[in-house]
């Protein structure tokens, strides 16, 4: 391009100074005449050996930076490395996005996101149900729930905000170390009011279906394909999954780590959520150490849709190296 | 995770050495049960100000590999750039994304894909028409086509095999640079046996329209919104454009260059197609410094769905920052 050229897009584009990022957070959205709908369902399907998987997108949480947002990096930083990923640093884009795996015989779901009662909290949060019919998936027919963890964002979309069951057939898995912290009296007694509604909102969610949960201590094999992993630190009994067929695997890492250029490439970053902070950064560690050795394909909950890509070495954290996008799964 | 549950791991995924990457080329694919369609169709929607843009995937080129892919590196190199970047190291994925802008007053088209021509050349190519109606496009609205150069995966789409124009209502607008080159005999009589199919299927694609189609010369705005840039060496005519509402842009490179993990990162390498490989790198260089100092949101005909990104500078080259999936345009 010729310096004429250039001046002429600059002139033309308004591009005094830095061009502005293209827009994360939510804008009015005009309807635009002689086009169809506004974006494109958010499911993402792909292949793991003979399994088919699903992503299913909940939508995205905008979370507002402040100083206690990561507990052991000053603000600075934090907005230096979402610069780096070229996102705005008044907020972490967090999206949430959940799998259904169908291994042939049954269909599976890993965590079920937020069941759309997150309001004006996250208001670009609740799509999962509409993407779920957009792949395909009637909720009736998932045989199996494997939760990760018991934070709202992962078990909500168990249920209503009714309370009525959303997967009705389905029998619902929990590590015993998630159900024995948050179902615990005597532990919601000592809790701080920050905390509290996480553990009623945990008896809402699964008081009245008690007898029905079965209670895993994780580290096994839960299903042909499907092996449990203690990874604890975000809470007491945060638990992935590796999800296997044939020769590939999937690591389902649920919250081992937040956003990725913030989280993944600043590996012993403390998110105000973790709640065993040393533990989650020993876990994560742990995990990526193994996910990149292997070139393990990898999961992240709110991880960029949809959601999955390779963990690398970098000297002083990982790279996240997203899937390419494939027409076929 | 414990030693234990590693070996678990390990051995229930049957993860005997390195993992298997995710497929990225053709595999038999058995109708999964109670679940819905393959996969989400490509298109994805943003806003660049006021515009909506559309990005449209026709698919993907499986290129196998050889030596003579890139001129001027190694094949290993090439392969260590792959392998980098977790892809398979037999072919390159080279998937083809256009977009559409829609302007308000205007329905605007840049470049329309192989036009489902590409048969066994490309046998998971040829979605676009598919996809543009998944979108809600209806090819009789497109106003006006904008053409980066007059390889058959930007043209073809013009047309149908029969020669039947799939933009019926619109202006096509071609660099006069790019119709000087390939429509003059001179030049035909003079090409490779490799080249002179590209100046036939131009003179099927553009000769009974001959009177209809707009040559204009690169550098200048040839729409409000849109500014024309000369960007030589791939072709002699290859043109890029830039898209502009407000106080955001997006520059449409076209084939600046092919896959990022390997042109972008070694924006040196000349690919097989660069006509001019001299000319495409010093191009190349140029518009991707602008875009990197800028931090101008940059698509890229051939990057992996849906093709835009930011441009970083590095050590040697360029990364591309993939942007965000968002579920709000």
């Amino acid at each position: 391009m010729s310096d004429l050229s250039r001046r002429q897009l600059l002139a033309s584009a308004a591009l005094a100074g830095a061009a502005a990022a293209l827009p994360h957070t939510p804008s009015a959205w005009a309807a635009a005449p002689r086009s169809g709908p506004q974006q494109n369902p958010g499911f993402y399907r792909f292949k793991v050996g003979d399994f088919e998987v699903t992503a299913i997108n909940d939508g995205t949480w905008f979370r507002k930076l402040n100083d206690s947002f990561v507990r052991n990096a000053p603000m600075a930083d934090v907005q230096n490395a979402l610069a780096a990923a070229f996102l705005p640093t008044d907020a972490l884009p967090v999206p949430f996005t959940a799998l259904i795996v169908n291994t042939g015989p049954k269909l599976i779901a890993f965590d079920t996101g937020t069941g759309g009662q997150f309001g004006s909290f996250a208001p670009q949060s609740g799509t999962y149900a509409a993407n779920l019919a957009a792949a395909g998936i009637d909720p009736k027919n998932v045989d199996d729930i494997y939760i990760s963890h018991f934070h709202p964002d992962h078990i909500n979309g168990l249920k209503t905000k009714d309370n009525e069951r959303i997967f009705p057939n389905a029998t619902v898995h929990v590590p015993a170390g998630e159900w024995d912290f948050w179902m615990d009296d005597a532990n919601m007694g000592k809790a701080s009011d920050a905390a509290e509604p996480t553990f009623k909102n945990a008896r809402r969610i699964f008081g009245d279906m008690k007898d029905k949960v079965d209670r895993f201590n994780a580290g096994k094999d839960v299903e042909k394909g499907v092996t449990s992993i203690p990874a604890p630190g975000h809470t007491p009994g945060h638990t992935v999954y590796a999800i296997n067929s044939g020769n590939q695997s999937l690591l389902f890492s649920a919250d081992t780590a937040f956003n990725p250029w913030v989280f993944v490439r600043h590996p012993e970053w403390e998110i105000f959520v973790d709640m065993n902070g040393d533990q989650a950064v020993t876990t994560r560690k742990r995990l990526f150490d193994m996910a990149a050795a292997d070139r393990l394909p990898t999961h992240g909950y709110h991880w960029p849709f949809p959601g999955s890509g390779y963990l690398m070495r970098t000297g002083t954290g990982y790279e996240l190296v997203p899937v390419m996008w494939q027409a076929m799964p």
